[in-house]
């Protein structure tokens, strides 16, 4: 199945645009995970069984998993094994690579932990890229407009009058013959974002920014959806995972994450 | 010591800008390493040792550790403890985040794995290579130009008149307060190398692409050094550690090795 169409169907099944980004920091888990064996698996897993009847993804930033050493490896793959097929997953490596070099990240991130989607980074171009959408069911989300504030140091140069994000955009267009392209959108730039969805009115967006990163979320909603009112992926991480740091996190989570969920519904065209 | 100074010393002792790229395919190790547990690393611990003596670094691109599964952080680490202390070691993995991630991803590189220098990739700005520049004694080489097909893609996109990769190099030197920038500048774009040392003549660069990528090393040499013929780090990867897939391969990649360097030597300025 194309990556658009299982997008599209899990957003329309769980009724929902959020992503939950599983970004877990081993050192704010609580405490009582610690009796396991791997505490940021057992978080995961209380997250996803709580929360995987209302989210259309899940994000993984692989930082986060591969500086925990050599088990690293090990709690991405039970993580994965724990959500269900229908869900999307995102690897958050920001990755790309001369051909030879990127053949093996993707490897790793579409092969081995067979991700549904990635994140690349368009500096290198291309041939950076293409080890990533080889695949029709597996996107890679190509970062356009980024949330940090680095963002304006060089996406935001003009190249023939306009902004190099935009450029990224449309080039990323034209890699998208298999329909497995998308982009990374901040949620703390409307207007950019409204103006990205515009040029790129076919392609998935993932949204990163809202909560913690104090995106704005009608923004995101309205003017990252399409026409539809789909095929924008809204990532909240902090604001659920660390909703409590009892052992009720796991339902407080979903609170949250209802909660999320019920606003954008509000807001999708 | 802070890098620049850790480099010169290197360069002069070994009389060398050598760096090898030991990103091992495990495929492509001669056989007989395949009755060890980690062939990886066997094949990486006779490369060092028969070449130690005339090198100035050693790259290690993560995405063929990372590849290898579990193992992988094993494998980085023995080879790393096999590198003498003087010698700069490479960590590529063209990394770069919301701050928040990228300090992960530097936990990996520059605390756990401890690598004297990374490769990170300049899209997001400032507060995303960050991170990578906290200790004096690390580098971050920042993309500016690479050896691959798609750097023509957004690299050259004209800024103020002026190719995208420039705005790279003379922001890179703004970030360059604790003397720990460097560039990475493809062995293939020999004019362009020349103006960017121009650009930056106290920088360390970082350049690939010769060997199995066709790059140009008498150019590398002349435009890439600084004016005492140092701080240019020039990688060959394929056309060193696969001279000879026998078991005389260690010394195989030591005579390139040495032909290469006398080859450079003779370029220097």
């Amino acid at each position: 199945m194309k990556f658009v169409e299982k997008l599209r169907r899990i957003q329309r099944k769980n009724n929902s645009l959020l992503c939950i980004g599983l970004d877990t920091d081993v050192l704010k888990v609580p405490e009582f995970l610690y009796a396991y064996g791997d505490p940021q698996f057992e978080f995961n897993r209380r997250i996803i069984d709580a929360t995987r009847d209302i989210v259309c993804a899940y994000k993984m930033n692989d930082a986060f998993y591969e500086s925990a050493g050599e088990h690293g490896w090990y709690t991405v793959h039970q993580t994965l094994a724990r959500i269900p097929e229908e869900i999307v997953t995102i690897g958050d490596g920001k990755r790309g690579d001369i051909p030879t070099s990127a053949e093996r990240q993707a490897m790793l991130l579409c092969e081995d932990w067979e991700f549904s989607g990635t994140t690349v980074s368009p500096y290198m171009g291309r041939d950076s890229v293409e080890p990533f959408i080889r695949r029709e069911d597996q996107c890679a989300f190509v970062l356009a407009l980024t949330s940090n504030k680095g963002a304006k140091d060089f996406q935001y140069a003009k190249v023939k009058g306009r902004p190099l994000y935009e450029h990224v955009v449309t080039t990323a267009r034209k890699w998208n013959s298999k329909k497995n392209i998308g982009l990374v959108v901040g949620a703390n730039r409307p207007s950019e974002l409204k103006r990205i969805r515009s040029l790129a009115p076919d392609l998935p967006i993932l949204v990163p920014g809202i909560g913690a990163q104090k995106g704005n979320l009608e923004a995101a909603v309205r003017y990252g959806s399409d026409k539809r009112g789909e095929l924008v992926i809204i990532n909240i991480g902090r604001g659920i995972i660390y909703a409590s740091d009892g052992k009720d996190f796991a339902q407080k989570a979903r609170e949250a994450a209802l909660s999320y969920r019920e606003k954008m519904n509000r807001y999708r065209n």
